[in-house]
């Protein structure tokens, strides 16, 4: 009997980790669910059907692990892609955003000819924890003059609270952590 | 009158950054390619026809922009997809590589339990310049006993003459510069 593919059977498949990337952080590990085609194409058309009638122009996602769904999600909805990257990687001109990391901090860019004001965007990453990085590329996105703003994660970290410092976006995650 | 897309009309808008990241590079910036929903799948289409026919299981990317298009292809061929990452990145056990960049050294990774004997692999970045990274790529799937290993470039630097190195496999690169 082939069990049925749901998002509860995709969450008992995500590897825990404990300690990394350092002492006292379990990390999820997607890389488990990612390499089997039947659950990674079902992500994929589990997201691109929540979005299907948003008429998203653009998928902007988080360097690195958000381009992996992200790329897959914006050619099934008919979006192009627009990265998110870590500072310096970017070749051309650029608005940068520094923030706060559950560990370290960071600094983030785009293209400054990445959007334009007719762009409804749909931001993805693989990760919501605290919402820091979610809320530094929220500021990149407020740069630009745009028509509506849709968050999706993946996985979401229910116990660190994330979704309180984005409550004025209307926010997906597919699977959640209670602890 | 709509112009029709052609991979001609895609590395015409593919943005030549001079001196990235270092002077004397002249960087092929493929983000104003991405971020045009039409050219994006028309990219994703175009290689997953290519490959439509040889059973891939999985689709190996690199770090970070072959998780673009990457990922975008295996939901399209029904494929899993499996990161390289950069050192230290992978929670799991890892098989890892160093190797001489272009500019620089890395060190690259992929989970040990990433891969079966089973697997078809579609080996895929967006770059293929000096063949450096595929080659240390290439390295890490040797650990692995594989039925057959393809390599897809989107972009392939002709004069740095990479295809050399990899003489030994089936290459396809959609886009060649001259020089």
């Amino acid at each position: 009997m082939v069990q049925e593919i749901t998002l509860e059977t995709i969450k008992e498949q995500i590897r825990n980790v404990p300690d990394f990337p350092r002492p006292g952080i379990q990390f999820k590990d997607i890389t488990t669910v990612l390499k089997q085609p039947e659950l990674f194409s079902f992500l994929v058309d589990t997201i691109a059907d929540i979005y299907k009638n948003c008429n998203i122009t653009k998928m902007v996602c988080i360097e690195s692990r958000g381009f992996i769904l992200g790329g897959a999600i914006a050619a099934k909805i008919g979006a192009g892609f627009v990265p998110i990257r870590k500072a310096g990687r970017l070749p051309a001109d650029t608005f940068s955003v520094n923030y706060a990391l559950e560990y370290g901090s960071d600094g983030i860019e785009m293209h400054r000819d990445a959007l334009n004001n007719e762009d409804i965007i749909l931001l993805h990453d693989d990760l919501l924890a605290t919402g820091g990085t979610a809320i530094a590329a929220i500021d990149l996105l407020s740069k630009f003059s745009l028509k509506k703003i849709y968050l999706n994660f993946l996985c979401e970290l229910d116990f660190l609270n994330g979704r309180r410092v984005l409550k004025n976006y209307e926010i997906s995650s597919l699977i959640h952590f209670k602890t």
